[in-house]
């Protein structure tokens, strides 16, 4: 699997693109969020070969990601539980979803809802500004350098 | 390059995860956004490859998320520009973004920083409720089939 590392890339999208890595590691990380712990739950909600999967939720674990703790000592099974960190990538899927339902959806609506248990009500996710409020659209967003950026970026404008 | 075809998948997250497809198109999408148009302002953001470049960037535009246009006829020249639908996705990139500041950046702080045009601050980006408005933790939000669901899916808590 060759990748281009962008982990240390000056923007925090490419950082977060590599840490998802290929749609597998996003894939397992939308299974623990709907509740998946061992490995058979992953396997039997992805379809995915033993050996691809093993590789994968170890890279997660190195990540911090996902935290493995034994749960059976004969034979030795571990559970794979989201971090902090793992339930912050939570709001990404949220918005893909958001996506995903506006442009993937077909005549016959969204295959999923996702529902709100504090209000009590089935929404679709929204991205909006940390300080208004108002929901983010490319073109009312502008990229600056930031205080871990070192090179002399100027301003961009989006799109 | 071989990946599985998730873009059916009963889940609006896995069908936005294939669309995505690897890194290299959420990259391609992000200069996008970032204002890129011409092939060599991608190929110069991105050190992609020319045939790489070529071959995702007719991908994305066979999937509706950017258009192309010529703007040069000796020789000829195109601009690639994001559609409504590709505009779509940077809500996406947003979360992704916020998630990167909190997560990914070192002590000297976030490499970039989001400037919301319309309120004029420096913001991070949040992924709520549409219907309330308050943050989405993945402990608070459950996944439900849907209209478009053909299984009999139950229920599910998410995390």
């Amino acid at each position: 699997m060759s990748r281009t590392d962008t982990s240390e890339w000056p923007c925090t999208i490419a950082r977060t693109a590599d840490l998802l890595g290929d749609e597998w590691d996003l894939l397992i990380v939308r299974q623990a969020c709907l509740g998946a712990r061992r490995f058979e739950d992953f396997r039997a909600g992805l379809g995915i070969g033993r050996n691809v999967l093993t590789n994968h939720l170890n890279r997660l674990v190195e990540l911090g990601v996902l935290s493995r703790q034994p749960y059976q000592e004969r034979p030795l099974r571990h559970h794979y539980r989201l971090t902090d960190k793992g339930r912050d990538i939570f709001p990404i899927l949220a918005a893909m979803a958001a996506f995903g339902e506006k442009w993937l959806s077909g005549p016959e609506g969204a295959p999923i809802t996702l529902h709100h248990t504090p209000c009590g009500r089935d929404m679709r996710p929204e991205t909006v500004c940390g300080h208004c409020g108002e929901a983010l659209h490319v073109r009312e967003t502008r990229v600056r350098p930031g205080p871990g950026h070192a090179s002399s970026m100027s301003d961009t404008d989006t799109e």
